[in-house]
């Protein structure tokens, strides 16, 4: 009898919560995942016997070994259960006893409750020594006290911890601290030092790297630092990286030591600025691209390049932080996101949990701009996730006059009838445009008319009919007869003017087109119309910058109310905390993929007819 | 709800066999126990389906998702379950469905018939190529296709793997032989490489390390090394190698580096004679005492030498093979034995079970006769294992003119009233006496009356009038008024005489009435007579030079039917092999410490008064 491959109802009470979810997960992460917490202290791993709950309605679940050491006879004739181990396996409704008290939780992500849980835990013994009578061995000694202790842990020891087992345990007259994450018991800590739990959580961007050092115990950052990825002098996108590791014989090594090093750097900062032990970190979550996953771990990322496209490894991954050469405690577990397709990243995932994308029935439209658009849309009735190729336009690449975010670059536009306000990062004189200047640029020259519908610069002479002599003096024609509109003169710049000619126009036309075909493809996907998403969010750090409105004009996102349209920020990081924070996210992150359907866009024919559409700049509704 | 701490009955049938299990243990394992093969292709982990019983009576074991895998609702509902996931909660009859097919077999340990199934298993897959429509990563496809190959086997990986995974299947035409160990992936081998399968098993001695290279597919020995083991050189016995860690401040890694050079030296040896690359082997097996397990880890060793006596672990345990430096295939698993005590070691363990000691119905004594005799007497319904201090008297040390077993020395005695016929090792002139030729000498002596029961040696006058002229010239007085007896004369030595002392005599007095004791405590403890024992098993390789009727004479074992006492040869070894060959033989091996009480011997008051008992040499049945 083969596993059905569909989905049931749960709905609990007396919360009267519903959800739908794939047949064979377990009651606890079904609630966990529209954010419904059952109590827990053993990170769901059927040992505290916290979380039963009573099957009222539906096929009772099996009972199983945990069931019965958990819940007396009575309750498992009743229908009661451990929430963690019983899986869902047809439309049931769920009694769900009221909490014991209020679990500590945090608010992060887009407004996200994280009840504080994570997998780290410490737990203080003190032992009774050996005797002639009781003669265990240290480890099953060890092992013993967690299991008996408040959180009940079943755990497991490897070589290194055995090595140093017998003499911390005498040296410290068997007062010690066990420390274990998930089910492994990585240290005995000589005393009592339950109050020292860090954790270290990472966005690995294509050009930023972000470290937030968590204190486990309280939810809270305690230091945050961030530096260029290492890996950046060896290409600006993930592609020009892969194509290192394929040219270079050492490639994927030196890419790979690259990244580390990064890392290791703003390890060194975080932990020096907030007092706190290296080795004192005692796990590690990482959020990133496949690619930037694969280089990190040191895995052959050339297959994610060439059609059709193929990750390694595509699930939530552990390996030691040591064998990747992060200095924290050495035996600390590193994991990295899991991915939905070669292009829709672990970064993607944890923003997706970080905003509540695909658990909440609100209609949304999560995008990411970036040389690859990672788009999705929907509700946790269902989500499609596709990746959009919008090349570099948005980065300032191949942008006569484009520029990285960086002092000096036009981030942001405002054109009236007889001047232009500019904003230039650090307030120095334009450089250049960076990708949201760009889009503000355009977004204006669209709303005041002197770039028209299709795209096409006006020339002078319709210009100063339509928009004015001011702003018709504005435009010009360079060598080769190319029409272009001079956002700063000389005279603001102190050198050569900046300028966006016509061919800019049509570079950022093609990647707002590519992200708008994208997320129109979704849409036809779910049978809904773009206008009816209910909200748009726009992630990583270039969305923070974005103005929605001019993104709204220009097509790059769909027309719907302005103040639907927000900035998630780092969504990605947000999420890498979440999961290291809390084993309930953990688990949505590692469900995710499998909720969430990935949608290839090459090879589809159907993606240019929908692309020439989406080319043109939009009539606004409420351009009336 | 607690477990029950009891014991249940579980009786298959049609077979008939009875036995009585721990609550808990799996019904495949419980007849694994018994010698009864209960189908199964994927190692006991509940996804090949093929070991499913009908509970007739008795509690029927709830059904886990694993049975829902695999029967049908009506099976289910008749009593039908998975046997290796279904536990034993009470007295049960269970039906077992008769084995489709002979399963492959070997002879092994005393007479044991193995059922060939090793940990390590090989599946050839032919991939089909990634496209648009089946992005699935390499790792994912990898993994389904070893589960849905007849093997069903479900596996993990890690980070090496993850590494060369791309490349490989690329390179290999998407044709490659996955090798998994256990649950772990541990390889994917371009090309079709199952007809190449090997294991190592080890005994890691205190004197001599055994390597032998296994066959895992036919179950065959392809060669077989052995070799002084590096650490001897550092002290003779477990106390002084104990002593040189605690004295020499690398002490504990340079004894754990010599055993492993023994061991690559050894593993060098014979994959080059059997022409198999040493990356072909997949897995190790190590047995030793718990100091040599734990030297091999590099696991302090200090606690074991002194009260209370405690190993740092005392559970079956597995590490990668290359973390302690063994040149294997790169992510091969090494596991060493579990213990029952800190002086019943990993080397008992796997002798025992290479027996079958506590496992039938027969009533045996097993002793391993060394510095420290291990001793373990019972049978399927109760063993009891404990460690006597014998002292070195066995091992030569302490002896007058003691040596080690090797050229020279005499190793048995016959003693008619006109000459003595002695043997040498190696044939030659002698030199001095060894373990076995010092029990062989001693019982001679005390059979013709040389040495009355009491251990005390004739003077020459009192002799002459009991044993004749010829033994009584033999008897001298040495320096400082010893008696002793000369057993072989200048004249056959080529130098000194060969003498036994009084004070010889005392010591190995001393060291059997050690054992004897030992194995007295236990019969008491079992309520039984030493002379109602059916068989007694003398392991180790001392334990194959001894003359059992020299035994039965100094009282070192139990006055029984000669023939029913029976050397077992390197018992330790063929519990390795076996561990390594057959998954149901490791089952055994886990659970035994569980199903052998340790019985600790120091600090008990009662063990003086048995052991001055234990002294003399007894009058045995035949002596009439």
């Amino acid at each position: 009898m083969a596993t059905e491959t569909g989905k049931a109802r749960v709905t609990f009470v007396p919360q009267d919560a519903v959800t739908s979810v794939p047949v064979g997960t377990t009651i606890f992460n079904a609630a966990a995942w529209i954010g419904l917490a059952i109590d827990s202290t053993c990170g769901a791993r059927g040992t505290c016997g916290k979380c039963k709950v009573l099957v009222q309605n539906g096929v009772v679940p099996p009972i199983t070994s945990a069931d019965r050491e958990a819940l007396t006879e009575e309750e498992l004739a009743a229908g009661w259960r451990l929430s963690c181990r019983a899986t869902v396996e047809s439309d049931a409704i769920v009694e769900v006893p009221r909490l014991m008290g209020n679990p500590k939780a945090a608010l992060m992500g887009m407004g996200r409750h994280v009840v504080l849980a994570p997998a780290v835990h410490k737990v203080y013994m003190e032992l009774s020594e050996p005797s002639l009578e009781d003669q265990r061995s240290d480890l099953e000694r060890v092992l013993a006290a967690i299991q008996i202790s408040k959180a009940k842990i079943e755990a497991h020891a490897g070589l290194n911890l055995w090595r140093t087992l017998p003499k911390t345990l005498r040296q410290a007259d068997w007062k010690a601290t066990a420390v274990v994450v998930d089910d492994e018991l990585i240290a005995v800590e000589p005393g009592n030092t339950t109050d020292r739990i860090y954790g270290l959580a990472c966005d690995i961007g294509t050009t930023t790297v972000v470290a937030m050092l968590m204190d486990l115990r309280s939810g809270a950052p305690l230091a945050v630092a961030s530096n260029l990825n290492g890996q950046a002098v060896y290409g600006a996108d993930v592609i020009s990286r892969i194509s290192y590791t394929m040219m270079e014989p050492d490639g994927l090594a030196t890419l790979q030591t690259r990244v580390v090093e990064t890392l290791n750097g703003l390890i060194h900062q975080i932990t020096t600025r907030a007092g706190v032990p290296r080795e004192h970190i005692y796990e590690v979550v990482l959020a990133g691209n496949a690619t930037m996953q694969h280089l990190l771990l040191g895995i052959d990322p050339e297959p994610i390049s060439v059609v059709p496209f193929i990750p390694a490894l595509e699930k939530w991954a552990t390996v030691k932080a040591r064998s990747i050469g992060l200095i924290v405690h050495p035996e600390a577990p590193l994991s990295v996101f899991p991915c939905c397709g070669a292009y829709v990243g672990g970064d993607i995932v944890a923003g997706l949990v970080a905003t509540g994308v695909a658990q909440e029935d609100t209609l949304r439209l999560f995008v990411d701009v970036g040389t690859n658009g990672e788009i999705a849309v929907g509700s946790a009735r269902r989500t499609i996730s596709t990746a959009a190729p919008a090349g570099p336009a948005f980065e300032g690449a191949q942008i006569r006059c484009g520029m990285r975010a960086t002092t000096g670059a036009i981030e942001s536009v405002h054109i009236e009838p007889d001047h232009i306000v500019l904003q230039t990062i650090g307030d120095a004189p334009p450089v250049g445009i960076c990708g949201s200047g760009l889009i503000d640029i355009v977004a204006e020259m669209v709303r005041v008319g002197i770039l028209d519908r299709s795209g096409r610069l006006l020339s002078r002479e319709d210009a100063e009919a339509t928009v004015g002599a001011f702003l018709a003096g504005r435009l010009t024609v360079l060598d080769g007869g190319l029409r272009a509109f001079v956002v700063a003169i000389s005279e603001e710049t102190g050198g050569e003017p900046v300028v966006l000619t016509q061919r800019d126009v049509r570079e950022l036309q093609f990647a707002k087109a590519a992200i708008a075909t994208g997320a129109f493809v979704l849409c036809r996907e779910l049978g809904i119309e773009p206008h009816q998403i209910e909200e748009v969010l726009l992630a990583g750090s270039f969305g923070s910058y974005i103005n929605p409105a001019s993104a709204r004009r220009i097509g790059l996102v769909p027309d719907i109310e302005l103040s639907r349209i927000k900035a998630v920020g780092n969504s990605a990081g947000e999420g890498a905390k979440m999961a290291l924070l809390s084993f309930r996210e953990r688990a949505k992150v590692i469900a995710l993929p499998e909720r969430v359907e990935y949608y290839e866009l090459s090879g589809r024919t159907d993606f240019n007819d929908a692309f020439v559409e989406q080319l043109p700049f939009p009539v606004l509704r409420s351009d009336g």
